[in-house]
């Protein structure tokens, strides 16, 4: 694990989040970008190496809806940077971490990524993610 | 904000969860504290220039232990480093953010510190972060 990449935060409205997270940081969102195989809407703002990643479900049925349904607004998981994602999976399956992605899949911001299952993190949904290979 | 200085993360007994956080990490924890006027014990694990700090109550009145108590383990703050935590308090005051702590006071890890509102934040926990002057 090479850094924070990003930490996911799941939002009810996303544009008024934008407002609230570019005053935060005095800055605007580098990037927005609509996952639609993840029925989500992401935005991005750095924080020197490491970003921070605002989430709106745009169905009922999105991942993102559902948390906050269960818990409301707030962090939804922490992404660490790794050099070789499929080396990593094996290493931690090898520890006994459960995965919920036993192979990478493709994730926004040029991404290939894996999740841990929280039930193995103290309740920490982690993701994995990797540059996507050119 | 120059990085997210750590992740807080409360957990329930920080012997089990140091373990666990030195298998994902390959690496033990590089320091344990025990917060006193906290009523927590905090170990940090290093990940690139971040930091993951394991919070475990002390007392049923720590706000750890109350978060537990209402949440389950899991993610409880984000810290953000800051060059300057007193003009950081005023900039954030002045956007309408609400603060815990209107002035820094001491924190874990020789930083000052002081808390945001997760009023204010998208239910995020957000704490702002300087290292201790000499």
């Amino acid at each position: 694990m090479k850094k924070i990449e990003h930490i996911g935060i799941a939002v009810n409205d996303i544009e008024n989040s934008n407002k609230l997270f570019h005053a935060l940081f005095n800055a605007p969102p580098y990037k927005q970008e609509v996952v639609v195989s993840e029925n989500v809407i992401t935005s991005f703002f750095a924080c020197g190496e490491n970003k921070i990643e605002l989430l709106q479900g745009t169905s009922p049925e999105s991942a993102i809806s559902k948390f906050i349904e269960k818990r409301g607004e707030g962090i939804h998981h922490i992404a660490f940077a790794v050099d070789d994602i499929v080396a990593e999976i094996k290493r931690l399956k090898s520890e006994g971490f459960e995965l919920i992605h036993h192979e990478p899949k493709a994730g926004a911001d040029n991404k290939i990524i894996a999740f841990l299952h929280p039930i193995s993190t103290n309740g920490v949904l982690i993701e994995l993610c990797q540059d996507k290979p050119e």
